[in-house]
């Protein structure tokens, strides 16, 4: 009962959506070109118009360049010349990168359905019509294909997408040209990033998954308090979790809005203990300190119940109920990190509790000092100054960043530490922009200005000098078909954990220390 | 302007559609069996109630039997059993027979558009879900395949059929006991297809082409004026017909009636001239002669036309001007039919003129004369006692048909002449339904009863034997794979000008006499 009160309290606040109609700026060829990304290159083909005017035979196609990511609905209008023979049978492919519209769909095999690889076919019965996809796409190339027609010659024009997003791009100001060109350029596609990922809710990726995520909206509100400043996205985003929590008060780590709000069923044991800091970092920005007092209640529980994961001697122990999510890299051992996440969160919780005038938690506390202890007593190689994880010691970027951020050392130790992973060349390294924001989080906590900004415009740099319109669920630079789903088109190439770039940016106030590339 | 006036005319006859609910009878599984027609048979699979229990992994298919035909809108239920990982790829197949299901649609290479084949896929973002298919499908089996999911497991159930016609079923009886089981079977068998065709307009085959021909109009027309008795429906195309004509008075012989009423461009020569019986047939069928008298300028028009390729010595010439149809037979020399077509179309004419009231139209009594003596001086071998066509003088069915119509010989002659044709080993044969309707048509028109039902029984009663539910565009017991569109899965399997035993059947009090098998 109390849970449909606040489900219906997150409904009230399901935003109206900006519309604004985008149109094709280009025609292009799709090529392969080793030298490209992914092996694709686009190459200009004229107008859009004169792609239009283009009389289609039997089988045949035009492949239409926006020349920006766009999340929306398309519609095009279909002229048809001369008498038809036949129904109308179109495929249309929506690509956010040339891999998609060059690659062949029907060779895909990777872990994930097929269905989000944006393809749709059509057929129709009676052109001329005017089309539009009932399904919302996320792209930036259009390919338009007639599939083995007969005899049916067509124009198919004003190809035009009805974007959508609640997030209000008037209301964000460039950054200043204090900074330099390419911290403008990664500032803005972060918030490009952002904006076509905030939705109804913040999804993780308009184009796939397209769900709520506890980690992913952290990392998105926190941009967000720099940029849009939706407080009331991220209130409705707060109250869905805590409406969808289960029988034991533990909130989703994911959530879908549709048919009705419900649960994704995945725990992720770090996602849960973040909801704590979500909402004080809510009520701090938004200064609605009352939503914070409703909600603490649903963060006081998660904390509690992560903390019946931490052994007696105060060590987080993995006990396989739970999946452990950090990273994406298969080889990383989390137990240090996930201790470091729990104490980062126990102390926002502390800092939460006191903000609400709360009497001491001193449960709280009594965690934070046991587990800080634990950890620096059998987490941290006192002779290699690094904290290591699992049965082997494993030195990781994680570990270290996840300590920096629980504060377990000084910040002089934490930076020795986080220098020493990056000097050991078997560290495990980060695989994905998730992990790198902690990584720079922890590196400004530490007061590695210099190495966090350098870090920053290496790895975000290097997905715009790729050709990123918007920033990426899975990057490596060594790798570009690097894929946790077994094939690189069916990753997510507007992925909204990887926007943070502008949030480190907007809380300076002009160009920071940055190391030559 | 007048034309608007005729189309206006024919909108306001536009039918409302009767609609019934049919739902699959059972669940089946499709084999390879040489023995099957066309190489494919259905294997009993228990109850569509047990195909919907099922639970659907990441690659799944059912497939099931409406056990009948039928014409309308597919809709089901999706049931998600537990949560989604990924939208629903749906792959659906209808299929009029067996050899659609089995066949892959990917290696259709047939002449025309492969839109025809009736497939939809589906993407679905939110299931549960009622779906229901936006267009018109014919069918009797649908496969349903799930493509490549990614841990979805979905219950498909509440599978039906709103089947559309503008044909009243309760308006026939059945033909009574006194016909014999098989020919009971062949007139049910003929009134299902007419029923399947019969939609806002006589369509020619309601899963392919789907639009109104003005020869396969008037063989349904026959049939209906002897069982559904839908006249307002046969008024409509008519009008149609009357008011798409050209700039010199021309109607075309097909036409399309969405996005609005508009002409094909076809033009069929034989098609044209049987304007007018046509107008002939609706005004002794329905007592509508006012209809009649309006539309007699376009009869008329219609068959001036025509004789513009009759030479002075009264000769029809191919001077590759038009589409001459008769038959898809691709060796048969079509001279001779044509001179009979016309020659039978002038006969009706003068017969709707006299029966109109009007003055004696001199100009068709004097074609008809001088047509059909030179027909018995040019296109008759006096020696052989059959007419013969072209510069090889071809002898085949076709010509003996049309003559026969025609009545340039008495009925005596006519009858040596076809049996003559009929055992002439090269003569040309018909090869499809169409022309086997004539050849029906005119043995009975030549006395030849017995040898009329028993072609009949035979040729219809053969598809009846292989298992059609309606009957077929094209047909040779010879080949089942006869197609040509070179493609046997793009045949229409439900198509009107196969529908003419119940035309002949119903004119019949009792069983008529058959020759065995």
């Amino acid at each position: 009962m109390l849970q449909n009160i606040l489900i219906d309290k997150a409904e009230t606040l399901k935003p109206e959506l900006f519309k604004h109609i985008v149109k094709p700026s280009r025609a292009v060829h799709v090529t392969r070109d080793a030298e490209a990304f992914q092996g694709w290159r686009m190459l200009d083909a004229g107008s859009p118009e004169d792609a239009y005017v283009k009389i289609w035979d039997r089988s045949d196609e035009i492949i239409l360049d926006f020349c920006q990511y766009c999340v929306g609905y398309l519609s095009f209008e279909i002229e048809s010349e001369v008498n038809v023979d036949c129904p109308l049978r179109l495929k249309i492919i929506l690509g956010e990168v040339p891999a998609e519209i060059g690659e062949d769909f029907s060779g895909y095999n990777g872990s994930l359905g097929r269905a989000w690889l944006q393809e749709e076919i059509l057929v129709l019965d009676d052109p001329p019509e005017k089309v539009r996809l009932p399904r919302r796409y996320a792209f930036r190339y259009v390919k338009i294909s007639a599939e083995y027609n007969s005899r049916y010659y067509i124009k198919i024009k004003n190809i035009q997408c009805e974007t959508v997003t609640s997030a209000d791009m008037t209301a964000v100001a460039a950054l200043p040209e204090s900074f330099s060109v390419e911290l403008r350029q990664i500032d803005r596609i972060s918030l490009d990033t952002l904006k076509n990922c905030m939705q109804t809710v913040f999804e993780d990726g308009p184009k796939r998954d397209r769900r709520l995520w506890l980690g992913d909206f952290r990392l998105q509100a926190l941009v967000n308090y720099q940029s849009f400043k939706n407080f009331d996205l991220c209130k409705r985003c707060l109250y869905l979790f805590a409406g969808l929590a289960d029988e034991n008060g533990l909130v989703p780590s994911c959530l879908f809005e549709r048919p009705q709000p419900h649960s994704g069923k995945s725990q992720i044991y770090d996602y849960t203990a973040l909801f704590a800091p979500s909402l004080l970092e809510y009520a701090q920005a938004s200064g609605d300190w009352a939503t914070a007092a409703e909600l603490w209640p649903v963060a006081e529980r998660q904390l509690r119940i992560v903390l019946k994961e931490v052994d007696g001697d105060g060590l987080f122990q993995d006990n396989k109920k739970w999946w452990l999510f950090i990273d994406w890299s298969p080889q990383l051992d989390k137990q240090t990190a996930e201790q470091g996440v729990v104490i980062f969160s126990l102390k926002k919780a502390l800092e939460l509790s006191k903000a609400l005038g709360r009497e001491p938690e001193t449960w709280i506390k009594d965690a934070i000092v046991k587990m800080s202890d634990a950890a620096l007593k059998h987490l941290f190689d006192q002779e290699k100054r690094v904290f290591v994880s699992g049965r082997d010691r494993q030195v990781s970027w994680a570990s270290q960043a996840w300590m920096t951020l629980a504060g377990v050392l000084p910040s002089a130790g934490a930076a020795e530490a986080i220098s020493t992973a990056a000097n050991t060349p078997d560290a495990v390294k980060p695989a994905g922009p998730y992990l790198y924001h902690y990584i720079v989080e922890a590196m400004l906590a530490a007061g590695m200005e210099k190495d966090a900004y350098a870090l920053l415009e290496q790895y975000w740099g290097a997905m715009v000098r790729l050709g990123a319109d918007t920033f990426w669920e899975v990057f490596d630079p060594q790798d570009q078909y690097l894929s946790p789903y077994k094939s690189h088109i069916i990753n997510s190439y507007c992925h909204a954990w990887s926007c943070t770039p502008a949030y480190f940016l907007r809380r300076q106030k002009s160009q920071p220390f940055c190391a030559e590339r």
